[in-house]
């Protein structure tokens, strides 16, 4: 084809062959994956500096491109995949997240009206329902996707803002003195998303009540309730509260049955944010973090995070649909249509949708309810197991308790006065080195690692490498 | 593979071969794709009630959900990609976008930290330059892509708040009383994520001022500048003016240099809207739309409406990056890392980031510049030949200049009272038999046909067939 020249799409025949070429591209990267350093051991501006600084007149064959993929982009990845990523949330692709995503690009859909996509509309409404089936939420509850949880929560609390009757939507928040302060609850622990949350709808920083936690990293309900009460005399507005079932920094949980209570009492809107641990209540065993979730307002979880769903797919269930719809529809007329149906563009900020419950519903289908929980208990099962190690050994020490699949944990290593400086440097060399991924938190002004384990492909022996790995390092700098 | 019990990800060789076939299901839609209805036939519910209600307990078999797709899902989709597409506007994906989403599921880049995905921050800052420089905007901007227009949009009027100094990141807007009313200017043209943006960012409605436009759907610059007057002497605060370059309705465009030059003795933030026609501006012919870009503090395209990349890609660009991170930052210690180096989270709000820079580049690289050119001019030409057709019949009248690839025009048939009604059914009988799909607008309180022409599938014969059936349908429905 003289592509330059030439109208349309690549010829049918070259699609195919390419085609092919990047099947057996990615499933070599899928097995070679294991021997390639987990973070990029590039330096920045690496990749950049290779790349011609304007795009090229000429259209270039497509081997050329995929030639660059091994030689430029391959290196400057940090695999998200690899079993030895433990950092942040251990997130990984299937093999079938990759054909959704392959049916959701040729679809090319816009679900903005239920008739630009009956496929998209009415396949997120059930596999969302299998999914609240699964997770044992409440029946009243209804989903939708967006694409992160920061924008899910965005969301949550926007409909908790409109539920207030504030006239919010129609008059907003400058140029006004009737409006009190209106306040959202976390703890110390809560996702960051929460504030940025806060930033974006107007409400600030100062919107924020970041409670106290008590040992186990849960929010003290008492001070919560002192919080609140303060507020109330203080003529603030308690806008919401937000529980979280699993936190970024050790996978710890809030008591939601005595936050519910609270928030029943004072006509407060409770959001759950369960965007990490979501995944896990699946498994009925775990099901009791959720005591009380009937009375939430409004649950985040992300099948990107945990349930081998490639990023991003995030879930909000809400219990009143109708409230987020009141906030956020606008319908200018060239989307005006006869049909009495849902249409997604009515229920957020964004106007086009992506087809992504496709790659939900292949990963639910194919593994099945019990493949996928088999895989879940099986994660948990290898973070008791490595806590169980830390616990056993004299040079590490157990920084929280391990509830799902996210280890937190400590080097202490005897003769050693700066532990925050050494668990950095232990941290930072192994990372280095690629051989593993960790990533740190702080818990009472102690740096501690974190562990995540979360890939499909982890197995046993991956943790005993990153063990290995650490016990080395760890040996290597006390004999420094 | 005893998938209920197993861990782990599909065997390497059903990847190959299920990857392989749908590879062939794929190209095999793109071949046949035109042979089905551009809208799905399907009534509400239809597909719904196929599907079970629960989640299998077993895992399937791969070739029972392709089964599934083809009874089930194809005839549940309205063909974006279809050359007849005409409605809204006509946005399709390329073969190489397709292979570029391939990968970007197959890598399941997060890129909040550049440590996370280098890859992804610095192709992202590459083919971003690349298109900036094709489009012919100033050096000093800088791109970040966000999902949609909508976000991007949000994400702008935020750095413009951000600017004000009003310390709304830190105090919010609630329980306040020192906040003149803010407002942001657009035309009665402007899109409904403007407005949407607004609500999101707790500014609400009473903040848009839409300008009434002149008899080519362009800002009434007069009354622009009077509507600001106005808004000063009553005490209010100008925020943002957004420009647009390729309304919605008509594909009509703002005398950008006009709105700088108020924007300018005003020092107000100027947003200009090109989410549609910023990838027309790759002709150097069309370039003279965006005379006073120079002057605009940001400006959003997406190279997902018709740059033949796959939904979704919208490109926020932006004079000072830096106030987009001061509005959003917020760096809690897990994500804490030592380098020196552009962290895209810092940037908005979501967290993580796909890897969307890859199908972009792949597109870029594929067709090259002149290809990409040589395929917009194409679908100008095409739009512009439908338009003379209208213009040389006496049963169509034009409704509005094509400046790009868009058609406004209506019926005009003899002996019919209520046009709005008859152009009404011509649109809904000839989208409902699935040979073409056309969107309305309503302009003066006509109601007015769109036909967009943006499929890189789409050729001259689809266009004579799109004609032909209108006229068709026009004697049909005359006869009647």
């Amino acid at each position: 084809m003289d592509k330059t020249s030439a109208i349309g799409d690549m010829p049918d025949k070259e699609f195919r062959e390419y085609g092919y070429r990047i099947v057996d591209k990615i499933a070599d990267y899928f097995k070679e994956m294991e021997n390639l350093p987990v973070l990029s051991q590039n330096e920045p501006n690496d990749l950049k500096s290779k790349l011609p600084p304007s795009a090229p007149d000429q259209g270039e064959e497509f081997a050329e491109v995929l030639k660059d993929m091994d030689d430029l982009i391959i290196p400057a990845l940090s695999h998200w995949n690899h079993p030895n990523f433990h950092g942040l949330f251990s997130t990984s692709t299937s093999s079938v997240g990759v054909f959704g995503e392959m049916f959701i690009a040729a679809f090319d859909q816009k679900a903005m009206l239920w008739r630009t996509s009956p496929a998209s509309t009415e396949l997120e409404e059930v596999t969302l329902n299998w999914l609240r089936e699964l997770m044992g939420l409440p029946e009243q509850f209804s989903g939708l996707i967006y694409d992160t949880a920061s924008v899910s929560t965005m969301h949550a609390i926007a409909a908790a803002r409109e539920r207030k009757g504030l006239r919010i939507r129609e008059d907003g928040m400058s140029g006004r003195d009737d409006l009190p302060l209106l306040r959202v609850y976390g703890s110390d622990q809560t996702h960051s998303s929460i504030e940025k949350s806060l930033i974006t709808l107007g409400l600030g920083q100062r919107s924020m009540c970041a409670v106290k936690t008590n040992d186990r990293y849960s929010i003290d309900v008492d001070e919560l309730r002192a919080s609140i009460e303060r507020d109330i005399s203080n003529g603030f507005e308690p806008l919401c509260v937000v529980a979280t079932i699993g936190t970024t920094s050790t996978a710890s949980s809030d008591d939601l049955q005595a936050i519910a209570e609270i928030c029943e009492a004072n006509d407060i809107w409770l959001h759950v944010d369960m965007a990490y641990a979501g995944s896990a209540m699946i498994l009925p065993e775990l099901q009791h973090f959720m005591d009380g979730i009937e009375s939430a307002d409004s649950v985040v979880t992300n099948p990107h995070k945990w349930l081998f769903t490639p990023f991003d797919l995030s879930v909000l269930y809400m219990k009143d649909m109708e409230i987020l719809r009141k906030a956020f529809s606008l319908v200018p007329e060239y989307l005006k249509v006869a049909e009495d149906v849902t249409n997604q563009m009515d229920y957020g900020i964004q106007l086009g949708r992506r087809f992504r419950s496709l790659k939900l519903w292949f990963v639910i289908r194919y593994f099945g309810a019990d493949g996928l929980r088999s895989r879940i208990r099986e994660h948990i099962r290898l973070a008791k197991l490595f806590a169980s190690w830390v616990e056993e050994s004299e040079r590490f020490q157990l920084s929280a308790d391990v509830d799902f699949a996210l280890v937190c944990f400590r080097a202490v290593p005897e003769r050693v006065e700066d532990l925050n400086s050494f668990n950095e440097t232990l941290m930072n060399e192994i990372n280095r080195e690629g051989g593993a991924y960790l990533s740190h938190t702080k818990l009472d002004d102690q740096i501690v690692l974190r562990l995540s384990v979360g890939s499909i492909r982890a197995e046993e022996r991956h943790l005993i490498k990153t063990w290995k790995l650490l016990n080395a390092k760890l040996e290597e700098l006390c004999d420094k």
